[in-house]
């Protein structure tokens, strides 16, 4: 791996300024605080990966006042530890085993609230305890405030994207210079997997290994089908490196390409192209998914195209903005997203080619760079 | 790694028989539907591991009616080809990419529930829209429901917990006979993890390595700290293995232990024992978490045992019953949990054994087998 190493954690000034702007966003909004539990919200605030089981952390973001922090007692040291200096802008508020820290949050909250807005990926468990101990409070989701920051991509997060995406690509590469034939998907699927922590990933986070008729399933789980000549075989692998994501689809043949499959291929590959052009500063969303399904469709592949083209990726795999029919949302300069058009012949075999792209300006900057032609394997 | 292997299923006959007493313990809650999204809950049910993310899938499990999943279109052929014979007791209603998932599952609800119960770690964001689409429906967590049924391990999940006890025990034993001193934390923990693999298990979770005045931080997070002759190091490690569960802590010292921490580890020994010793069923969980508790507090040390003394573990990590004071309930045969009471003097050393323990007619089956010595490492 020849990546430069990045650390892991951005600068505290770079987390207060982001609690400040979270902050805003909520205000304008009409919410009145942010409760976030510990997910890539919490991350992104606060640089630190709280473990988030059955004892609640929550920062409790009020947009009237110092955010703080609700933990428990004994995940004290390993808080302060990995805040560092972010800890002095934070109140540090310990629980005990026997306390009820929904009641801590809601004392913390004060009666002010009127609008509280959780984490999406919240626990149901704490959203129904906090609607209890919070009377008349309207709850909402956080993600419009948490989006309206995180969709935006700073430089240095694009590096992290882009290293990440590098990363990814030497897996792929590797992996497809290896004869497939003769092996079983659920190996191929654990070789990827080394590959990847091989390349600097922190996680191995999938290594889709869908082959023949496996191919025509989207998110097929690796199992004990042999890989076989005459195979397509569609590989989507990716994890976390310095915390921030990869994932990349390519799809190979084993032995020569059967010419019906190098023609529903070729379909493929103009529309992912397509899709990466028409992304631009502006553009909907959707628009960009429309470039892809338009060759497909024209082609009389539609009905096999069974998934939007993409998603956005950064301290998770999936997020916002997602790039699927119906979101009119335009979209904005620093924004990271995967282009992964597919088509799937149910029982026969399947393809997906798949990028992840930062608009910019001038249009996409495509992070993965491994090769998109129609590769055969031995 | 000799263990006998396991298959990763279980077969479809034991996935419909807990379909049908989910239901029950549900109606026996006054519950009309539990509504199970990609959690622990769903993989017990039915066995199988649905990709959470952004799109829904839930299982809607009527206490009147057949149950039915929803899922996106992308993923029948995963679904349908993870659950084998049991697609055939369930409804698949699959959506597509710009349908209201919510929608479909209030009407698979119909107009009849009073009361619905969502899995405790179902997202605040599906929580919030079927707040929203269920109108006067009272919403509850369906853990009292579910726990009634996972916590109590049938003889085929024990084994399963003790394969993968015994697979950390092996991981364990080899961490530590290599010396540790001169090792920065980050790079034993690594070591750990691809132990925890090479033994078996599918995902190595955790590998806390605490040193030094970092084994006084309890959840720790191994950093560039080098281990040094003096330390006491804090092991705590587990994953997955087989879809069960590992969880084991060691404190080895490196060098010829100090006096004062082989009297405080002492007493840490005789704590765990004693709380090993109090489990039978019908005993309360909290009574477990006295039994060590009182040998530490009378030692002198009450201030430093800073956390509940253990934890339910199946498909979860942590999952119940909580050996925690407050905590009444009886225990039952069958039930597995963790027995870790630790030591933690702040800014010098601390110590914590864990190990894993199944309620039997007689007592405690004691899965972890590692010596529970203080080792003295190089």
């Amino acid at each position: 791996m020849t990546a430069v190493d990045v650390p892991a954690r951005f600068p505290a000034s770079v987390h207060a300024d982001r609690l400040r702007r979270a902050a805003r966003e909520a205000a304008a909004r009409g919410i009145d605080a942010l409760l976030v539990t510990p997910t890539a919200d919490c991350r992104y605030l606060l640089g630190y990966a709280a473990p988030g089981r059955e004892r609640l952390t929550c920062l409790v973001l009020r947009t009237d006042g110092d955010p703080a922090l609700v933990l428990p007692r004994l995940e004290e040291p390993l808080a302060r530890h990995e805040l560092g200096a972010l800890a002095e802008d934070l109140a540090i508020v310990p629980w005990d085993e026997t306390d009820d820290p929904f009641r801590l949050v809601a004392g913390l909250l004060g009666g002010a609230a009127g609008r509280v807005a959780v984490s999406d990926q919240m626990w149901a468990s704490s959203v129904l305890r906090l609607r209890a101990v919070l009377g008349s409070v309207e709850l909402v989701v956080a993600s419009p405030a948490m989006s309206a920051l995180r969709r935006v991509k700073s430089a240095e997060e694009v590096e992290r994207l882009r290293q990440a995406a590098r990363a990814a690509d030497e897996a792929m590469d590797a992996i497809r210079t290896g004869p497939l034939a003769g092996r079983a998907e659920r190996e191929v699927s654990g070789r990827i997997r080394a590959l990847l922590i091989d390349a600097g990933h922190e996680t191995a986070d999938f290594a889709i290994v869908g082959s023949g008729p496996n191919s025509a399933s989207p998110h097929h789980e690796p199992g004990d089908r042999v890989i076989a000549e005459g195979d397509a075989v569609v590989l989507d692998i990716g994890g976390m490196r310095a915390g921030y994501g990869s994932d990349t689809t390519r799809t190979v043949f084993v032995g020569e390409p059967a010419p019906e499959f190098r023609r529903l291929y070729e379909v493929l590959a103009r529309a992912q192209l397509a899709a990466v052009a028409a992304v631009a500063p502006g553009v909907p969303a959707q628009e960009v998914d429309r470039a892809a399904r338009r060759i497909i469709t024209e082609a009389g592949f539609g009905d096999a195209f069974i998934h939007r083209t993409g998603h956005g990726i950064g301290l998770e795999t999936h997020e916002e903005p997602y790039i699927v029919e119906g979101n009119a949302e335009p979209l904005r300069a620093g924004e990271a997203f995967s282009i992964e058009p597919g088509i799937y012949l149910a029982g026969r075999w399947g393809a997906r080619i798949e990028d992840i792209v930062v608009c910019g300006a001038d249009g996409a900057d495509v992070l993965n760079r491994s090769s998109r032609e129609l590769i055969s394997v031995g």
